[in-house]
């Protein structure tokens, strides 16, 4: 068999594992041969790609980013692809390619798994957002890099009697948010999901601090936004070049904040920290299992699907169904954290 | 309502942020009283106890350990207290008793149940051999720790042209070995569902060097046995004081890899490193969540039952059930792995 | 003899550390008394302390912050409290005052030593700009966790093709971008000693891409500034909401950056995570030397004076030296970096 | 210039570091060649090398091991080999030759440098223990690792109130167990300098039990000797295979303890986990700076040294200095840890 693998969209720890362990299970057990395009569906789109032997990939279990590096690539630009698509797949004799990526790729490998191509993917993303499958790699890791970096602000909130407002990323979904909030015992957790209401917050602070604590700690999500009409400024505003990304949450609502409890209020936003890195052993175990079982569902003829974790088992589930709803973070396990508001 | 709450057997990452969550739960929402008995079952039958409100679990969600203190105790023992244990529930008026442990404490949770004791049970074990959980916490950091540490040994056994030998824990299941040997990319892992022929392991590891690799990393469950009639020398045998816990496997694999294979090969024994220490993000949000749903059953009446992780959610499972099988690793993960023996 | 310890200024790691290390050598080995005040200077105008034996100090060697709290006082609020302090110092039997801080902290003891109270001073910061000592305590842990994040943030440059622009500590000195920068191997450090010019930082990075890099990672201390006339916009600018501390120079770099190289850049700001959690060992061993020959200088009537490490011992300077000056970073040590502008 | 440089002796996190910066420094900055030689010494006597330019050494920095191989080579062998050495420096045009490694090493390039090859020698041990240099990179990394696991071992030693006996390494110097000891706050340090007397360190373990604490650390050096006539059994005793290596100190004292206190003992041997992996950042700059000015030496001609780090200088000393004295603990160090034997 002849197998093109590619990463595509934000970087995630476990790229490198997912693609190694293809490698080694298609040639060193399958005897087949694996190339990787370069920078994503770009790579295929332009015939762009390096052979993949044992060789290529020694050495990268542990490291973070992608061998074969990624790109986002837009959609109308890969639907009209798609006859280039398939004819470098013909010219290069592939009987399978297995996209490695989050929605608009599985989306992407779903308009080309329509189109005919063999296609099974692996879906990735930190934010864990992907419902059918339990978890993805890289959220582990990124949860792992966020509560390391609270349990360390946390003496320093203690020490100074402040409020630390900690953005997580999380556009859309608070997973991220909730896990480290709860590993970390966060006072306070504001997700995407649930629109925040300013006067709440500030008021669980408040309390906090009248029942003697000295610090508060609340994890936001970058997606979190204030219940329509309670707050009084405008999130989500320019900053004085223009640009949309520098007006974070974070630093909005520790003005706020500090401004309503008459205490000091500082915002930490950690950033593209929590993508990037050597992944945690769960998301090593996780991409490796995701790999094997991708270049089995290949040797099967199982196209069109893409591998998913159910309990402790790798399944493979339709690429139809992996990108239609985002998996949000469901109110009963707000309850369980007790803090989200 | 009143609660008692214990911790039992060996020491597991996670233990505190069980404590913690539930006397946050029952006495922070539920109004609850919760009382924590010393050194385990030890603590109920000498009604040796304290009191543990929001101020005595305060910092102690990243702690390793257990702010209660653990003992073993032998099941002859705890048969005879029954009714002792009985005694001082109803003499402090507990209306449950929330016992964390593993197997050895859940078989105990099932007798006391059994003799009509309010018992809700919480799973514990760092080996991850509970077969009626996906996952127990502890596990995770265990593989995160052994995972850390052969990702240190790789880069010393390569410059050095060795083998290392590294044992981790798992007496009965190899599942530490698995998943650290997967996250590392062990050259082999043995196991004790699996046992080793050492004509087989030398053969793998001889291979390796003649396709011109210069070092091999062999993961060695501390449980793992050789194949009937296979090796020649007596695993498990005593040492000069007649200890019989210092001959280790990891000991006397690398004394016979080195002589049959002519290469410096050295034993690492992680050793107690692997279930101490600050949990994982990933231990401290299960364990947290476990202890709310014991909260959670025991005000439902649920007793006799254990929390247990199925997929993405938290259910309970009857006592009766949870001890009945060990949880081994299964033959299809060992293919996943590709260097199971 | 009675000693009184108190931490102020900012927040370090190693500051538990110097107090269980007082508290041991004088309660221990002196048989003396020792009592800790409340949020640094404040405590002792106040009179507010606690006592410190051993077990007031137990399990806190590792942990981040101060067990006596902080907070930064005005030196005129200080200077008029001067009677006041000495009255406490009279009242409470105190034979010698161990305020453990910064250069304001230093300058506060060397004032109330000057006025005849017995004062050694233990020096903190994790900037590393106190002049008399080679290094302080916490500058190791800051440094450490700033090297942490550059390796993460490397692999997710790299992927992306993209530019970093890492903003660590350091107001006055670039100590902290100067360890990190070398460590992960930055390709560009920018510090507040040699104002930079953005047309030499665009064209370094510029080099590097031409010669067929794909990403760039660029170290900023927070305190650096342009060159006169060199930045056609103000750095230090305020933020919509008036507040300068929003304004920082790597979210201005990146947007300068971006738009002259055409390639994505971003800025990520470490905060506060450099100076909160658990100290190195490098930094508990030195901050315990510290605090163990601070007692031994009380013992010997040594006041007035402040420790120091000098090559690998601990010495004693006087108070008047200690803040002289700014130990700032000297040429020599940009050219050994290879990336300082 | 043409360079020679090579990696002798045991592994030791940084040996990449100042193979990546002799590059760097040598080819970017004075357009040298440079050539690494493999496995040490050997290399230079077979001839064996390879080109090192700013690739080769890319992504190196943070990395374990030495990408040279390193090998013990005997003093006898290389003096019989001085002029075949000499025959390939001619032969291949050096100007210089950078060994970097212990005191087998250093002796050997004292040895070469007599013989009038050019040399400029690196330090390398994690044991700390060469004379002429404040510090050596390597062992603020083992300290570390060291000190992570001691961290973890405490909160198992007192929830199960045992005794944790911790090997670490240090064959002739107790530096490793001097400072990690110091860092986790050990209750009993045993270093190969001060020959111990186990009823003294009985009695301070029992002192501590007997003042109600549940638990105690000891970090003992793995080279520690009973003081003579102190001990009933023999340390350094062979195993059943007659290998001297697995009758390590800590197995002894942990069956000696237990026995005399009554109190579960256990062994944790941290091994060689301490000299492998990523080194900490302090580590990476030393490295960093001792290649920087080793290639400095070099062009001045400054040949017959040894780069060394004298309070925050890099400074060079003779070679003929650098072996002479091992650098033992300092009996005042003991005092400051309080509670070396």
């Amino acid at each position: 068999m002849r197998i093109g693998v590619l990463t595509s969209g934000g970087d995630c720890p476990g790229l490198n594992a997912v693609i190694r362990s293809v490698v080694h299970r298609a040639t060193a057990d399958h005897g087949d041969e694996v190339i990787g395009f370069r920078d994503g569906w770009k790579g295929l789109l332009e015939c762009d790609y390096r052979k993949l032997d044992l060789d290529a990939v020694g050495g990268i279990l542990a490291r973070g980013g992608t061998i074969l590096g990624s790109s986002r690539v837009q959609p109308a630009h890969l639907r009209d692809g798609v006859e280039r698509a398939r004819g470098h797949v013909a010219e290069l004799g592939l009987d399978a390619i297995i996209p490695i990526g989050g929605e608009g790729t599985l989306k992407a490998a779903r308009l080309l798994s329509d189109a005919g191509l063999p296609i099974v993917g692996v879906p990735k993303t930190i934010d864990n957002d992907i419902a059918v499958t339990d978890v993805t790699f890289g959220f582990d890791t990124a949860v792992g890099v966020a509560t390391e970096a609270l349990d360390r602000l946390k003496t320093t909130a203690e020490s100074h009697q402040r409020v630390m407002i900690v953005e997580v990323m999380g556009r859309h979904t608070g997973w991220i948010a909730l896990h480290s909030g709860m590993a970390a015992g966060a006072h306070a957790i504001v997700v995407p999901e649930r629109p925040f209401d300013i006067d709440e917050l500030t008021a669980r602070v408040s309390e906090r601090f009248e029942a003697g604590k000295k610090f508060a700690i609340v994890v936001v999500a970058e997606g979190a936004k204030p219940r329509e009409g309670t707050m009084p400024f405008d999130i989500g505003g320019k900053d004085m070049y223009g640009h949309e990304r520098f007006a974070g949450v974070a630093r909005q609502l520790s003005v706020e904040l500090e401004n309503r409890l008459g205490k000091e209020a500082r915002p930490v936003i950690l950033g593209h920290v929590q993508r990037g890195g050597t992944p945690t052993a769960y998301d090593r175990v996780l991409a490796t299992r995701f790999g094997w079982h991708a270049v089995e569902a290949a040797h099967r003829g199982d196209f069109g699907m893409m591998t998913a974790l159910r309990g402790t088992d790798i399944t493979l589930v339709p690429l139809a169904e992996a990108v239609e709803t985002l998996k949000t973070v469901p109110a009963e396990r707000y309850d369980e954290a007790e803090c989200v508001l």
